[in-house]
């Protein structure tokens, strides 16, 4: 018999959904049952449903097509709903199956019910299945909800006798598994503006590609505008292989003093650019009352912004632009203690061609996107989109299953990665290809700086207990150890270097804590 | 000047919440400024914010005062709201500050804007602050929410400017701190039913006191009654010094074949009881069709059923009931490999006289709660009352801060532990007297029974690879280790009960991994 969770499990694989990252219980146990008895759906454990959704966004961030999760009713879901808030910033796909009790037991509240449907509304589209017989329709309809564009978090909340009860037969979908674009850029208001001076263009979403970034130079060249990334991608392609353009700065007193003198703005891939966090005698908006905006490609929409970018370049009749040629700066390991520059400058030297960088080093990592990032081998860089920390270790999990000939650096602050260390649980199982590298500065770094633009020059001591991250020290290799993952601490650039090399050159995950000076 | 945040945390304080288990970020430094100002009220950071939920549960369970939680936007909520589950359904007086963007910024989307009110709606009562004027009467309100009756998960979602512009006079509550009750038992009903023969008594809520379980001791002594606990009660009196009753069972034709006799059923602090899950051939209701339901109390009034019992007692004229003696089993350590029966008889053998039981043990607790807690010396056990999984060792760390004369057992799945294994890192910073028990079989075991209940005798690779806690096998002592917590790994009964004393006669936690055979 064919029920229907196995309608929604093969009409998802029929319309390229071929992973799910799980923690199911009682109520989705049919699913597990259809998960083993149909082929080509892998199947990932998570030892807590943060791991399942930060995977998921890193893998549908580097293939373009939906992950699926399988999540434990609301507390299940509501683990997994920081995560999701990263991926509904960055527009990933995303497709959640959630259980619940069939509508026959909700009338009785046992202890498990909770109102799920205003958790999943809280990231992205919901539907709640009502019988059995909608499970292959509402598979593909979740598929497309979350296909966008622009790419959604799609959660279905499936009654286990939905699950359980016969199904219909799965549907094959017509629509295909990728991110779906349509391009219809319409460059001549933004060539006119930039052509007045004093223009900027901001990047983001998909204009941060090579052809991109290419195009951008070119219209850069053409026009003396300034270019902008904005402040955390999605993913963006880094390395000496690409013009190098500065992030938008974090902090609204710099991001404002960076677009001072902007008259005009082209938006490609992103929107009119926000502060992240309110202050007191802080503007929201970051563009100078009065400067003109132009939106080039809305993110909303799906379309190419880099081939947006290339139309742009073709109207202003920019040509190529030659790049310099961009070296490594030679690395001589000195013994030197581990400052954030040292630590970023040792990553950039041995980062190897093709990696995938998942960057959620917060504080440590400003050098390393600011310089040597584009010293480095070209490689992909994913950011933590929403804010909402602990992305970084799931969603170097999920990219290392979705590449695996690529080596993934989870380039880590410690204190978020303690939020969702459990993923090392799963890089163990899954033997991925994961150089995890924990920015070992033992506080909260950004906090601390947030109390001192507060005019706290000397915090209390409850203030610094609650942004101090010693007593007792963190013991970053035991806590790897505990996961099955190797792990070893390092203290000067030389160590971490060597470090790097044994964890490059050897298949599987391993931890690097980097203890900073 | 004193700023709303000051005059809330003054507020909350005067109103008898001593202690803010904390997580806060950017939006919410004014209140931490504040903490800091305002001398009395305690500060724990927790690594994750489903470890501050669950302790502030864990403390107001054992103190029936609220504990305040701090946290960060809809995402730090959200990571706190399975362990918020549980409270709500232990009906346990909690407080949520949750910072937001100001409504100025708010308009502007910015990434870390997200819908709070609905993720806080989900668990319990909300009010978000409009004005920095508000901020001493919304923090009164929201102990007010709490305190119920019944006990309530309340949340303030605060924004950032309310917190740091100038606030209004701190409150003083005409309020008593702790959960308010009020007696208005009318036993006569439940007599009459009882008197007829073939009567039950359900116990739950504040019925499980030591007054409460003498009195039902009386009830069924005079009336032939059966007498049956919750299945997953908020708060028990155990051990020795108490009539021992069994758990309703947790499957439903268990539960139902314990009730198939029942004409009527006497509910004393608790409810009509219903089955955990549902399942195809079995009903959600657990009473036989027909039999009568009464009330005695309910748990949402806040009446204190243990009162009521005494007074059902005297409308029948149930004589006092001498308790037979109970003494321990000798427990002679045979060098045994740990079944979870051997784990039980060791650990009620070594129980500390007024302990407090954090059971988040799962399958492993079957006969310890069945037989083995009633052996041992009078203690407090707590139990994870809405079945999301994580509740033990956050609960643990709040019970104990709340509990320092007393010594705390978290006896604990490995499944739920590694869901907020965060907690061992405060209970090292807060040097809390916590015995980590953790009960390893390296499976989700409960799943792998649901599987077989389900019909699956062989699972196939994916549903044994969704079940299964090896490859590779979690190391618990070097995970305590990694969160400055000493831990070791026992086999046999004796180097478990070794191990046990050793804990018990040092300050501050550890951990014991019991791996089960």
């Amino acid at each position: 018999m064919n029920t229907g969770a196995f309608s929604l499990v093969v009409t998802a694989l029929r319309a390229g959904v071929e992973i799910c990252f799980a923690n199911p219980g009682t109520t989705e146990m049919p699913i597990v049952v259809a998960l083993d008895r149909v082929s080509g759906m892998r199947v990932v454990l998570g030892l807590f449903e943060g791991v399942c959704t930060g995977a998921a966004d890193g893998w549908a961030r580097m293939t373009g097509r939906p992950a699926a999760t399988l999540l434990h009713l609301g507390p299940g879901f509501a683990n997994g709903i920081a995560n999701l808030h990263n991926a509904r910033r960055a527009r990933t796909p995303v497709i959640n199956w959630i259980g619940d009790h069939p509508a026959r037991h909700l009338v009785f509240d046992a202890p498990l019910t909770s109102d799920i449907a205003a958790l999943a509304g809280s990231v992205g589209w919901t539907r709640t299945v009502k019988s059995a017989h909608e499970m292959a329709e509402a598979s593909l309809a979740a598929v497309e909800a979350a296909l966008g564009p622009p790419g959604r978090v799609a959660s279905l909340i499936i009654p286990a006798d939905c699950q359980w009860e016969p199904g219909p037969e799965p549907l094959s979908a017509p629509l295909s598994s990728a991110l779906r674009e349509t391009c219809n850029p319409a460059p001549q208001e933004a060539a006119r503006l930039l052509r007045k001076g004093r223009g900027g263009i901001l990047l983001g979403g998909n204009a941060l590609t090579e052809r991109g970034l290419r195009a951008a130079a070119r219209v850069a060249a053409a026009t003396a505008c300034g270019v902008w990334v904005e402040t955390f991608p999605a993913r963006q392609e880094c390395g000496r292989h690409v013009p190098l353009f500065p992030a938008l700065p974090y902090f609204p007193e710099q991001a404002t003093e960076a677009l001072a003198n902007v008259a005009s703005l082209v938006l490609a891939g992103t929107r009119d650019p926000v502060a992240f966090f309110a202050y007191p005698d802080q503007p929201s908006r970051l563009l100078p009352e009065g400067a003109a905006l132009c939106t080039l490609t809305d993110p909303e929409t799906g379309v190419d912004a880099a081939l947006a970018l290339e139309a742009l370049a073709q109207e202003l009749d920019a040509p190529a632009v030659a790049m310099l040629p961009r070296t490594m700066p030679a690395f001589v390991p000195g013994g030197q203690p581990l400052t954030p520059d040292a630590l970023c400058r040792a990553l950039a030297a041995f980062t190897p061609e093709n990696a995938i960088v998942v960057n959620e080093a917060a504080t440590t990592s400003l050098t390393w996107n600011a310089v040597h990032a584009s010293n480095a081998a070209p490689h992909t860089m994913l950011f933590i989109t929403g804010g909402a920390i602990g992305q970084g270790l799931p969603n170097a999990l999920g990219a290392a299953l979705a590449c695996p000939d690529r080596r993934v650096i989870a380039f880590q602050a410690d204190g978020s990665g303690l939020y969702t260390l459990q993923a090392l649980w799963s890089m163990a199982r899954k033997n991925a290809d994961v150089t995890v590298v924990v920015c070992a500065n033992r506080r909260y770094r950004i906090l601390q700086a947030e109390l001192a633009r507060a005019g706290v020059i000397e915090p209390g001591p409850k203030a610094q207990a609650l942004t101090d991250l010693t007593r007792p020290v963190v013991d970053w290799p035991a806590l790897a150890k505990g996961f099955g993952v190797p792990g070893c601490s390092v203290r000067t650039d030389g160590e971490f270097a060597d470090a790097l090399l044994r964890s490059f050159a050897e298949r599987g995950p391993s931890l690097i804590e980097a203890v900073l000076a």
